[in-house]
């Protein structure tokens, strides 16, 4: 059933509940009422998948304690009527099936399609009804039931048929850096006639193993993937996405300088660590590109790191919307097997892993 | 005197306390002894220029109590070897006069010349000996006495002889947004053959006033302005650096697109105050640009929130170093009367209030 009478915004305004006039990812708190506006969907949710920076602080609240992350979880959702978590400020994204469709609605679905949101939850109006009792808190993924508000203008994708949701749903849950690495590669080498030297940080991971694949479809000239430990080092040497491969903490701006030598000409970061900008910035070239993707990343770390050590170099923040995103994304997994191998291991881990990791 | 046989390292690496490994911005404390390196050189303190987000903090922290703020600048520093606001991750610049220089420093400085220091004030040890009694804590230019720190790689610059001391460090605390404002506008400008529109917000601040006098010499096509005020729609409408001036709260960013108008290619964030993410990525052109320089700008607001309003948008975080920003902006202010007639302004009008202002 519809409002009476009355058309929403396009963005969600009419859902913010407070502070008054600021966009839904701004807000406190949303009113996550299951009577959609014209222009709306409702979706019943089926899973969760928290932002890998959000679950990290979260597990680190709780540490062995999945009761306590699901209460948590459940308190946040009450509360502000999203998964927002106010320490990260990071959401995640979902999984649900279109249960109504608002007769003024742009976005194309049909009633019974499964879709994922590709807008954060921390802007994504939600109700859950189970309490996450089918969640062991030990995963980014979570089960769940409730129900969800698209806006006249979120973007979310239909789930494709080839790939299992839990595959499609960790894909599209960081398919803008694969987009944007690509986007930034291509644009060093229309400009400056030459193939830039590319370093993933954080590169056997979702973003760092889409981004891996996705600069080398660009035209990088050279690939250097960093990875904290020997286990990823061997894994990511199996996959061969990239030329080298070198290990160090990159909270540790000099050992990470030190174990990947020549600088950058694009760096991108996709660890969901804090403390990461200082590696960034030492390993990009004078005049390269560092492009922040990690949720963790501090806007001042970067800004006045860079001042600091007189770096120029442009930093982008990481926008998690490109156009043609999700399908550029899908596509990696599914024609590149090193990435495919790198997801599922992923995955399994996570199912079967007793604590967090990054 | 010169530490025996050591070699320190040109970006601080030796002075940093803890936690250990880190680069000195990122430091929790600092060593700000006074004995050099060898490539370090000595300042004797004259004044500190907060940083505006710290300022406003620090003011909000203790209204209407100067005595308050005095104490907590000095413990800060006491406690960390440098200023470096805990709440804004912040810091500012300092004025002093050299007073001793390692003998492998490179800056070229030699003892007397009266410098600023072009490096964040969140990675410069030092010591502050005046308690700060000679700042009425109403102004974020503080005069004060001490010693501080320059590393090898440290960007400094010598004081012009036909500047006051206070204007030209007004001016160096906010020279990178000119530089970079104008790298941006001239690169659309190449890339796509045509002249952009540029929507400064806080325009008629410090960083805001050069931003707008360098896109225009940049080769903008069209300048909007935006302010908070009556006040200070009237002193940037007689200015003349704006060719439209619109009145809104950044804050809000329905009231700002609605006050703007028309989307510009290139947004440059001025303001001081937290919540202006979403007024900029709603006010910026499909394929725009948006340049953060203010320091309370929140990583994951403007990332989550173009990703929520499916808005593509290339987001720069703001660096303070971009080669030859010191002269650019210090020429601008020599150039452009309406310029110099804004910070004469500001500076007198933070003189003279007894209340904190953007």
């Amino acid at each position: 059933m519809n409002r009476d009478g009355s058309s929403g915004s396009p963005i969600g305004l009419h859902r913010v509940v407070e502070p008054p006039g600021v966009l839904p990812q701004a807000a406190w708190r949303l009113d996550a009422d299951p009577h959609l506006w014209p222009d709306e969907v409702r979706l019943r949710v089926e899973r969760l998948n928290l932002d890998a920076a959000s679950f990290r602080q979260l597990s680190e609240a709780h540490p062995g304690d999945p009761d306590g992350i699901r209460r948590q979880v459940a308190e946040i959702v009450a509360t502000r009527g999203k998964m927002h978590n106010p320490v990260t400020g990071s959401g995640g994204m979902l999984v649900g099936v279109v249960d109504e469709v608002g007769p003024g609605s742009p976005l194309g679905f049909a009633v019974g399609d499964r879709v994922a949101t590709l807008v954060s939850l921390t802007l994504t109006p939600l109700v859950l009804t189970d309490g996450l009792v089918r969640w062991d808190g030990r995963s980014e993924q979570v089960p769940a039931d409730g129900h969800a508000i698209l806006f006249g203008r979120s973007v979310a994708a239909k789930l494709p048929d080839d790939l299992s949701a839990e595959l499609a749903l960790a894909v599209l849950d960081v398919c803008g850096a694969p987009a944007l690495t690509a986007r930034v590669v291509a644009d060093y080498c229309a400009l400056r006639a030459a193939a830039p030297r590319v370093l993933v940080i954080g590169a056997a991971g979702k973003s760092g193993s889409l981004s891996l694949a996705a600069a080398r479809r660009a035209g990088a000239g050279s690939l250097v993937g960093l990875v904290p430990t020997q286990a990823e080092e061997n894994r990511l040497r199996a996959a061969g996405l990239a030329d080298e491969v070198a290990v160090a903490d990159a909270r540790d701006p000099v050992a990470t300088a030190a174990a990947v030598g020549e600088g950058a000409d694009v760096v991108v970061v996709c660890v969901d660590v804090p403390g990461a900008e200082g590696a960034a910035i030492l390993t990009a070239r004078p005049g390269g590109t560092i492009i922040f993707f990690s949720m963790a990343t501090s806007f001042s770390a970067a800004a006045l790191g860079a001042e600091g050590l007189g770096a120029d170099v442009t930093m982008l923040i990481g926008n998690g919307f490109v156009p043609g995103h999700a399908d550029m994304a899908l596509n990696l997994l599914r024609e590149e097997p090193a990435v495919l191998d790198l997801f599922v291991h992923r995955l399994n881990r996570l199912d079967l892993s007793s604590t967090v990791s990054s």
